[in-house]
C-alpha cells in the first residue's frame, strides 16, 4: 500500500485541494500540520523551503498543482482526453489568477498599498474573474469544465473557507454568482467531502 | 488537418514555449503577433483579456500552461506515467516561481520599489532557484526531469531570450549554472528549434 504524508500549514490554503482529493478518493494520508511560528526553523527541512510537500513512500514531491493533477488521476477526476485535461487545467489556472491576486492583497503588510490594491481587487478583479467562472459553470451544466465532475470542481470548492477570511468584506459564499455557488455546494455535499469539512481542524482560514 | 492559430505579443514571453513546442513537433501554426500599443483596443476581443490564446480549429483556448501541457502530449514530450508527469509539472512550476518574480520586477513602474526588489531578486531569489534547477539538471542526466527530454527542457530553454533582457545585469546564459546551461544548449541545438531561433522575428525580449 502506498503511504502518503502531506506536510502543510495548519490552515486550508494550498493544502486543502490536496486534502479534498484524498478524502474524495477515500485514500488514507497523514495530514501533518505546522503552525506559522514553527516555520522559520522548519523551512530548511523542505526541498524548496515551501509547502505543501507530499511524501509518497518517503519520496518528497513539491508544487501543489503538480500534486493535485497527479492525485486527480489516481481518484478518477482527471479528463478523459488531452483536450479535456487542457480545459480543466485552463479553468483551474484562471481561478488561480484571481486566487493569487486575493492572496497577495491578504498578505500585504503596507496598509496604504493594501487599501489601494483592495479597492482594485474588490471593484474590478473579483467581479471580472468570478463572472467568468460563473459563465464557465453555467456553460458546463453545473461543473467548471467538461460538463462533468472533475478536479477543477473540487479545487475551486476547497478555497471557500480561505476566501471567507481573505476577502470577508465582499465574499458571501458566491451568492451573487449562482452558477459557481451551485458547483461549490454540490462538491461540499459529496459524502466524503461533507464528512471531512465537518470534522477538519477548525482554523482561521 | 487541425488548424492552429496562436495569438500573442510580438515578443518571446509566454508565447515562446508554445512556439517551441510547435516547431519541435514540425506542426504548422499561424503565429499572430500584436504590438503592445495595439493591446488596449484588442484586449476585449479575447476571452480573459489576456494572451496567449490558441485557436484550435476556431475554438479559443486560454492559459499558457494548459496549452503547453496539451501540445507536449501531441508532440511526444509528456511523461510516460502519472508520476513522470507530476515530476515534469513540478519542475516547470518551480521554474515559473522564479520566472514570475523576474517578470514582476521587470514590469515594476515605481523605480524605488524596483531597485529594492531587484536587490532581493539578484542576491537571493535568482541564486536560490537557479541552484535548485541546476541540481535537478545534474540529477537527471542533462534534463530537468525524468532523465530524458521532456517539455520541461523546451519550456525552460524558451525563456533564455527573455531573461537576457529582463535580468541582463546578472544573466549570462547560465554560465554559473553549468547543468542548466547544458540542458538549454542541447534544446537550442535541436534542428527544428535551432532553425526557429535563427529565423524568428527579432524582438527586444
Amino acid at each position: 500500500m502506498v503511504v502518503y504524508k502531506l506536510h502543510y500549514f495548519n490552515l486550508t490554503g494550498l493544502g486543502e485541494p490536496i486534502r479534498f482529493l484524498f478524502h474524495y478518493g477515500g485514500i488514507d494520508f497523514e495530514d501533518v500540520r505546522y503552525e506559522m511560528n514553527e516555520w522559520v526553523d522548519l523551512k530548511k527541512k523542505f526541498p524548496l523551503g515551501q509547502l505543501p510537500v507530499l511524501e509518497i513512500d518517503d519520496k518528497e514531491h513539491v508544487q501543489s498543482m503538480a500534486i493535485c493533477r497527479y492525485l486527480a488521476k489516481q481518484v478518477g477526476l482527471a479528463g478523459d482526453s488531452d483536450l479535456e485535461n487542457m480545459e480543466i487545467d485552463a479553468v483551474v489556472d484562471t481561478f488561480n489568477d484571481i486566487r493569487l491576486k486575493i492572496s497577495t492583497v491578504m498578505w500585504e503588510q503596507n496598509q496604504e498599498v493594501k487599501k489601494e490594491k483592495q479597492k482594485i481587487l474588490h471593484e474590478q478583479q473579483i467581479p471580472f474573474y468570478f463572472k467568468k467562472l460563473d459563465e464557465y459553470a453555467e456553460a458546463n451544466n453545473g461543473h467548471f469544465a467538461c460538463k462533468k465532475l472533475t478536479w477543477a470542481d473540487l479545487y475551486i470548492a476547497s478555497w471557500s473557507k480561505y476566501f471567507s477570511y481573505a476577502i470577508k468584506e465582499v465574499f458571501n459564499d458566491y451568492e451573487n454568482y449562482p452558477n459557481i455557488k451551485k458547483v461549490v455546494d454540490n462538491v461540499l455535499a459529496i459524502e466524503n467531502i461533507k464528512k471531512w469539512v465537518e470534522t477538519r481542524p477548525d482554523t482561521f482560514c
